[in-house]
C-alpha cells in the first residue's frame, strides 16, 4: 500500500480502479439525468409523410402561376385534410385543399399557402400571389428517417432526448445503471440526528451529507448507520455494505488506538490501495477494493465534516460518475481572481472553502471563514474550493487561481 | 389581451404574475433541492465543548515550559478521555491524559500533543518539545454557537446544508413547495408512446419533453392525456388541470379552425394577458391566469416540438423557479464566438439550436443543423440556444453571441 500520495496520483489510482457499470431497462418516463447504454437507431420516419406546416390551404403551384394582388386566382376547396387525418383522393388542378398543422399533404399538391393570405367563400379560395413549390410543406423524414442512429450510446436523458425517445416509440430504455453507496459512520461520541446529544456526542451528520453528495452525483445511497469503536461492531456493518459498489465510511482511519477501520478492513478481505493523500483537509483518506471482478469499492474519509465533504468531492464523486457512464467526471472549475491573500506551509495541496462572486465574464473568490476541518459552517458558506497547489506557499491578492465549482447555481446568478 | 410582445415584455408580464409558493415541511432526509423557507437557529453549541482534534494526549502547557528536544519532560498519563466519553476529573499538574478525536478535554488541560510527537509507555509519557496554549484543541462554539442564525430563508439546500440541519438535530425543515403543474396536449393526430402509429399518427412526445423539463426545473409534472379537437374534450381536460399550479398545453393555440384552446380558456374563465411573442421559434405563445388569489396560470404553447420547448425554457421554466423560491431563475448564459454567419429578417428575436464547445476560458457556438421547428433531432444535439436579437438581420462568422445554457454538464466537459 502506497501512503501520502498526491492529488493527482490518487485521482489516477480511483478512476483506474472502475469502469461504467452494466445496463439496466427503465421506463423511459424515468431516464432524466440517466446516461444511455445502447444506440437508438429509429425505425420511424418523422414526420411519416410531406405534412402541412401550416393552417392553410394546399394547391399546386402550377395553378397559381399568374396569381398577384391585382390578378387573384380562385381555386374550388375541394375536400379538407385535418391533423391526423388522410386525403381521401388527390388533387385535381383547379382545386385547393383545407389543410391543418400536421396534416399529409395530398397527392397532386405541392405547396401549402398560409390561410391568412387566402380569401376563402362559398367552396372557393382566392388567392393573390403565386406560391413556391415546398412552402409551408415540412418533407417526410425531415427530422428522422426510418434506420437512422438518433442518439448515441453515453448520451445524456434530458428533456430533449426523452421527447426524442417519445417520438420514436420508445417506452423503456437502457441506461447505465446507478451506483450503489453503503455509506457508515463511525465513533462512540456519535448519534442519530433525532438521538439526545446530552453528556457531549454529537450528531453523525457526515452521513447525511455524504448521502446528499451520492444523490447529486447520480448515485443510490444507503446508511449502514454508526458504528460503536470496537472491530466486533465494525466488521458486522462493513460487511452488510458488501453488497454496495462503493462502500464510504467517514472516521477512523487516522493512527489512533480506536481505528478499527483499516485492520477489519483487511481481515474481510480488502487490499488497500493508497493511504493519505498530501492535501488539506483530509489526509488520512483510504482507498481499496474488494476481491473479485466487480469488488466493493472502500473509501475511509477522514471524520472532520469537511474533510469527508471534501475528499468525497475529490474521489468519491468522480468515481460514482464514471461508474454512472458520464463522460464529465469532475466539477467545473473557472479561473477566478482572489481578493485576499493566502499563505500556508509547501507539501500539501490545500483546498479553500470560497465564494465565488461573478461580474460579468470574470469570476472573484474570497475565502468563508474558520478553515478548519471541523468547521462545517464555512463550508454551508462556500460554493467553490479553492485549489492552493502542493509546493505553492502564497497566493498574493489579485493573484488568478483556480476554484472547483460546488454549486452549478452560481452560473446563473 | 396584448399581442406580438417581445420576449423581454413577455419575460416581465408572467414573471409579475407569481410569487413563491407557500412553505410545507419536509424530511431533512428529502430535502435536497429545495428552497429553504425559514431561517435556521441553532440550539446548540458545535463543538459543545472545548475538545481535542487530534489522537494525543492532553497536557497543561506550564509542565512542558521547559520540555526541549534534549530535555524530556515526562508526565504520568493518569486518565483516558476516548471520543464521546467524559473526564472524571480535572488534569492536575504533572499529568497528562491520553485523549483521542473529538473528545473533550478535561479541566486544567489547555493543549493537546499528537501523539506522533510523544514517547509513551508503562503509565508515562515523554514529551520533548513544549506546547502552546490551544494547540490541537477546538474551542467549544468553533463551528456554531446556540443561537447563531446559521442558515437563511432562500438558501438552497445541498450536502452541506443538509450536513449541517442533521449536526443540530434538525429532522425536519419548511422549504417552499414544488410547483404541481399539469401538461396536456392537443390534437387528433396524436396518439401515446406505446400506441401505434398507422394511418400518419405520430406520438405527443411534447408531453413528455415537457415534463422532463418540469423536473429539472424543480416542479412536479402530472399528464393530462391528449386532447382530441373538439371543444367539449378540451374543456374537460382543462377542467382536470385546475388543480395545478400551471397548467401547460401545447399545440391549438394558432389561428386554425381547429383552435379551441382559446375559446375554451376564456369560458372556463381565464383572462388572456398575452397572445404571440416576437420569437422564432415559438409566435404562437398565449399566457393567462384563471380567477383568484391562486389562480392557474396557463401557458399554450406552440405544438411544434421544439417551439414547444424553447418556449418553456424561455417562460415556463424562469415561473417554475420563481413558484419553488430560486433566487436565480434563468438558465446561466456564456459569451460565444459563433463559428458561421448567420442571417434572418428584422423584427422577431430568433433563439438558434447550438452546440457549445470550450477551450480554455472561451466558448465557441455552432448551429446543429435544421432549424425548422419541427426539428427535434438538432435539439437534441443542441446545449445551448443563441439569441440572435429581434432587431438584428446578420451575425457575421466570429461575432460574440449570447447563449443560454441548457445542459449544465458543459460547463465540466
Amino acid at each position: 500500500m502506497r501512503t501520502g500520495v498526491s492529488v493527482e496520483e490518487a485521482r489516477a489510482i480511483v478512476l483506474d480502479a472502475v469502469s461504467p457499470l452494466e445496463a439496466e431497462r427503465v421506463p423511459a418516463a424515468d431516464g432524466l439525468g440517466r446516461v444511455l447504454a445502447e444506440p437508438v437507431v429509429s425505425s420511424r420516419t418523422l414526420p411519416p409523410a410531406d405534412c402541412s406546416a401550416m393552417d392553410g390551404y394546399a394547391v399546386r403551384t402550377a395553378d397559381l402561376a399568374a396569381a398577384g394582388p391585382d390578378a387573384p386566382v380562385a381555386l374550388s376547396v375541394a375536400f379538407e385534410v385535418p391533423a391526423g387525418g388522410h386525403a381521401g383522393r388527390a388533387l385535381r388542378p383547379g382545386e385547393a385543399a383545407r389543410i391543418f398543422t400536421g396534416a399529409p399533404v395530398p397527392e397532386g399538391a405541392d405547396s401549402v399557402v398560409m390561410q391568412e393570405h387566402v380569401e376563402a367563400g362559398e367552396g372557393r379560395a382566392r388567392f393573390r400571389a403565386a406560391a413556391r413549390r415546398g412552402d409551408h410543406v415540412r418533407p417526410a423524414g425531415e427530422d428522422v428517417r426510418a434506420g437512422d442512429r438518433v442518439l448515441e450510446p453515453g448520451a445524456l436523458l434530458g428533456a430533449s432526448q426523452l421527447g426524442m425517445l417519445a417520438a420514436l416509440g420508445r417506452t423503456q430504455v437502457a441506461v447505465r445503471r446507478r451506483p450503489r453507496v453503503a455509506i457508515l459512520s463511525g465513533g462512540d461520541e456519535l448519534v442519530e440526528p433525532d438521538e439526545p446529544v446530552d453528556g457531549g456526542r454529537i450528531v453523525s451528520s457526515n452521513s447525511y451529507a455524504l448521502a446528499a453528495q451520492c444523490r447529486e452525483a447520480g448515485a443510490e445511497p444507503t446508511l449502514l448507520g454508526i458504528a460503536r469503536d470496537t472491530a466486533a461492531d465494525l466488521e458486522r456493518r462493513l460487511r452488510a455494505g458488501l453488497h454496495a459498489d462503493v462502500l464510504v465510511s467517514s472516521a477512523g482511519v487516522s493512527v489512533g488506538d480506536h481505528d478499527h477501520v483499516r485492520p477489519v478492513l483487511e481481515k474481510l478481505g480488502c487490499s488497500l490501495l493508497f493511504w493519505g493523500v498530501t492535501m488539506k483537509p483530509g489526509y488520512p483518506l483510504v482507498f481499496g477494493r474488494f476481491a473479485g471482478e466487480r469488488g466493493t469499492l472502500v473509501f475511509g474519509l477522514p471524520g472532520n465534516p469537511v474533510s469527508a465533504m471534501v475528499t468525497f468531492e475529490l474521489f468519491v464523486r468522480p468515481v460514482l460518475r464514471k461508474l454512472a457512464g458520464f463522460a464529465a467526471l469532475s466539477r467545473p472549475t473557472v479561473a477566478a481572481t482572489l481578493v485576499e491573500r493566502l499563505t500556508k506551509a509547501a507539501g500539501r495541496t490545500h483546498f479553500v472553502r470560497v465564494t465565488l462572486a461573478r461580474s460579468g465574464d470574470t469570476w472573484r473568490a474570497m475565502t468563508t471563514g474558520n478553515q478548519s476541518s471541523g468547521v462545517l459552517r464555512s463550508m454551508v458558506l462556500a460554493n467553490g474550493l479553492l485549489e492552493f497547489p502542493a509546493e505553492a506557499t502564497e497566493l498574493a491578492a489579485g493573484a488568478v487561481v483556480r476554484v472547483h465549482v460546488l454549486d452549478p447555481e452560481v452560473f446563473s446568478a
